[in-house]
């Protein structure tokens, strides 16, 4: 396997299974030519009732073959049944090879190693968070897993790049036209946007749903006229854990330290004080602190924010009814006052990867948010950030919207400096899923390293309080705690490959050497 | 020039400018192959602030070429002002031999014929009423226009038929990112479906607006992923002109007589005790009577509409807000009553010719609607119907909805029997804009004709006390008071192809030979 060096000095394959990798270049220097990938002309003399009895009808009516590239999408989460459904199906009924393209997989999805090492599947392109991960980091796959941020897997299928034979689209609601959306029914899930670009480029597209109602439902996050068949089933998953009921918010004396440094940070660039301020931030335990801590400065301050941008939350939500925020833009909902408030409030908008994430338009919501609080596993000296992997090498976490995220005015970064024994500042991340120049700030509890290039933000901060040191001093520290962190031991066997968000490969990941 | 004959016997050229014209073969019977067409693709790296100073800059940055095909809408109808503004600019910078590829021109747009006769613009490939429509059946045009449906427009963007260099899209609304709509404003015209297709495929995007706004505007109608630029412009157009204050309902007693056979046709039928009943009705005055009588008896039998097609109306909404329909589904608004009922209520949607019209996609809403009252200017003993050309050969309307909407489960037209001298059941439409097999009924003031073909319906009305004559009968009694049609001369020169739907030809419009 011939080798290339992209602009970060990573080494990445220059071909992988017949295709010919591009490496990074460094942000916005990748320029595409070409023009964005049209599915199959339909006629609507071929359709007519689309509702099929089940789901056996619908797999007796596709064009399905050995090979094939077939997608979900992952808005019902680690309480989706419908891929593990479909994949048995297929199984039973004895295609081979097939490539599985989910915008991400879940625990529970397990089953699929069990397919993947009979050859039902031979490879996966999305995010693999957990035991599908596992098996990859072990070479257990035919060929090189991709992984995309949510806005590089739009782009992806847009450009061409990945071509979706069939689309299962699991749809909480659904009509007889095939309008579908994510807001009624008992897997309610709000937003339906990752499975967008499925429904726009894929050859056949099929709904799923255990909610089939009248036409018209509204919102059509999914249109009818991209959709072939509709299939009602009983259960499209687990309500529970498609959304959660509650929204935690981290007790953890550290972890609160860390969510109000970067409250702090937030409010001492002055950003607060200028217009079309706007924000966005995750749902783990310190980013929801982290809301709440600048919630309270702008009420104060009587600031409101254009938008925020959601994985929205009860927190979100209450602040959008507090009038904190003019709107909530939200690609998927995290918990159940989410999905209700989508519903329910007009300035609470659905949003999906291409209007969001897709770095292949003619700009997108990202680059408009001014401020992003995200989590990473490694952060290294030049401020390069992985999220996929951990410092043990294992690849355990998709992308997400991380890249795509990262495109905020500022980018913040918030974790513990160390985490039992390993370090978060590292002095080479094991995987770049971001590069340094789109990482502008690391908080952590002992202390806040701001990224050299951007002076524009240290000159704002001037004055700050903020125990600001050096990413050197961080790692130095992470160290004294931690010890040297042991080399990872990998084979030369490229497993995966990192793409940044303009298709460009920003790492790889190699086969593990347990031995 | 080649002539060949299609599946109606109609004569239609087998080649126009270097493009292949594939004959009319009948409903359904055309089935495409190949995919769709693709936009470039962009890549966000080429766009920070695209908000321009004004339309000269715009023209400055814009790739602009001798030859380009440009766009626009109509949905500020004869109250438009960008078409004349961007087209005075293009003449004055010296561009040549444009194609203009409007949704539809109108009266307003006159000036176009100076610019069309200087060699400016070529020729035109959209819907023509009035002066350009004149200018055209004269063979004042250098190459072969082409007439499409609203969907048909849709569907020839989408296959590649129709490629758009430039879009010049009329914005009510825009926002910093390019996202717009027709819902606020001093221009707001409802719904701007008609620009969707050129936002998705056109080359270049340019959104001009009277009324730029902070970052999110919503609905995004056009989404600011596929805009270039947006150009603040004082004032887009005559809001009267745009959406007229008040909806007129006609007193002529034999007008009102007609509308009240087409509602007592609907209600005979038996179509109101049956599931999923909606209707699809103009904005013309027989029309609005024939849904005011439709509503008395809907309300009385206590039926409620599943939906009902707009354009939208004070009569729709007054419906809606009864509660006699679920929905509204609007392509465009014609009154004031219909903007604010489309921003206010979340029961009346904004659809496009994407989802309602276009035959190449996996189905649209036009086959789901039970009732569509139409007009025409003639139709024939076979009952094809003609909305382009009136009986004298002048091309003086586009071919808006008509073919789209005919695909209702009964389409109704409604028209006098003559006009002055004119009859409207003639031998032989001059012009086919539909074919027979999709017009189910004609209702005059001196009877109503049902399509032989339609055993179904016939069934349906077996009680019916309506005065049913055949087409022939009809067509002798017209005969009876306005003569024999004189014969349209025409020249052999071929000025303009009618599309069906599905972008075969179905027949095509000859230079009158006024000598």
């Amino acid at each position: 396997m011939k080798m290339i060096k992209n602009s970060l000095g990573r080494e990445i394959p220059q071909e992988t299974d017949g295709r010919t990798n591009i490496p990074f270049m460094g942000v916005g220097k990748y320029i595409p030519t070409g023009r964005k990938a049209g599915a199959p002309i339909p006629s609507e003399a071929n359709y007519s009732n689309k509702v099929l009895a089940n789901l056996d009808q619908a797999l007796d009516k596709l064009n399905l073959f050995n090979g094939m590239t077939i997608s979900f999408h992952h808005h019902l989460r680690d309480g989706d049944f419908l891929v593990n459904l479909v994949m048995a199906k297929l199984d039973q009924r004895g295609y081979k090879d097939i490539i599985l393209a989910p915008s991400a997989l879940f625990p529970v999805h397990e089953p699929l190693v069990e397919l993947i090492k009979k050859g039902t599947v031979s490879y996966v392109l999305g995010s693999m968070n957990g035991p599908i991960g596992k098996l990859c980091t072990l070479g257990g796959m035919k060929k090189t897993a991709i992984l995309r941020s949510h806005g590089g897997r739009y782009r992806a299928i847009q450009d061409g790049d990945l071509k979706i034979d069939v689309a299962f689209i699991a749809a909480p609601t659904a009509d007889h036209h095939g309008n579908a959306n994510g807001l009624y029914g008992p897997s309610a899930c709000g937003p339906l946007g990752f499975a967008l670009a499925d429904s726009l480029y894929a050859d056949q597209v099929v709904v799923v749903t255990d909610n089939l109602v009248p036409f018209p439902t509204h919102p059509w996050s999914i249109q009818g006229g991209n959709v072939d068949y509709i299939v009602p089933i009983d259960r499209l998953g687990i309500p529970e854990k498609i959304v959660s009921g509650t929204t935690k918010i981290t007790l953890e004396p550290e972890r609160l330290k860390i969510a109000r440094m970067a409250a702090q940070l937030v409010i001492e660039s002055g950003l607060l004080n200028e217009p079309e301020f706007s924000f966005q931030a995750g749902a783990g335990g310190i980013s929801l602190a982290f809301i709440q801590y600048l919630a309270e400065s702008m009420r104060e301050k009587k600031v409101i924010a254009d938008f925020v941008r959601g994985g929205s939350n009860k927190i979100l939500v209450d602040m959008l009814k507090e009038g904190l925020t003019q709107f909530i833009l939200d690609g998927q909902s995290f918990d159940l006052a989410g999905v209700e408030s989508l519903r329910d409030n007009w300035n609470h908008l659905e949003t999906n990867p291409f209007v969001s994430y897709n770095y292949h338009s003619k700009r997108c919501f990202a680059s408009r948010v001014k401020v992003a609080v995200l989590g990473a596993t490694e952060i290294d000296l030049d401020f390069n950030a992985n999220v996929n992997t951990h410092s043990d090498g294992w690849l355990l976490h998709g992308i997400g919207g991380f890249q795509d995220s990262a495109a905020a005015y500022i980018t913040i970064l918030t974790a513990p400096l160390y985490r039992k024994k390993f370090p978060i500042v590292v002095k080479r991340v094991h995987t770049v899923t971001a590069p340094g120049e789109v990482i502008d700030v690391l908080i952590t509890d002992f202390g806040v390293a701001i990224n050299p290039r951007r002076e524009d933000l240290l000159a704002r901060l001037k004055k700050s309080t903020l125990p600001v040191k050096t990413i050197e001093q961080l790692y130095e520290e992470a160290k004294n705690h931690t010890g040297e962190l042991p080399a990872v031991r990998t084979k030369d066997h490229v497993v995966a490959l990192i793409e940044w968000r303009d298709g460009t490969v920003i790492d790889c990941i190699r086969e593990l050497d347990l031995a």
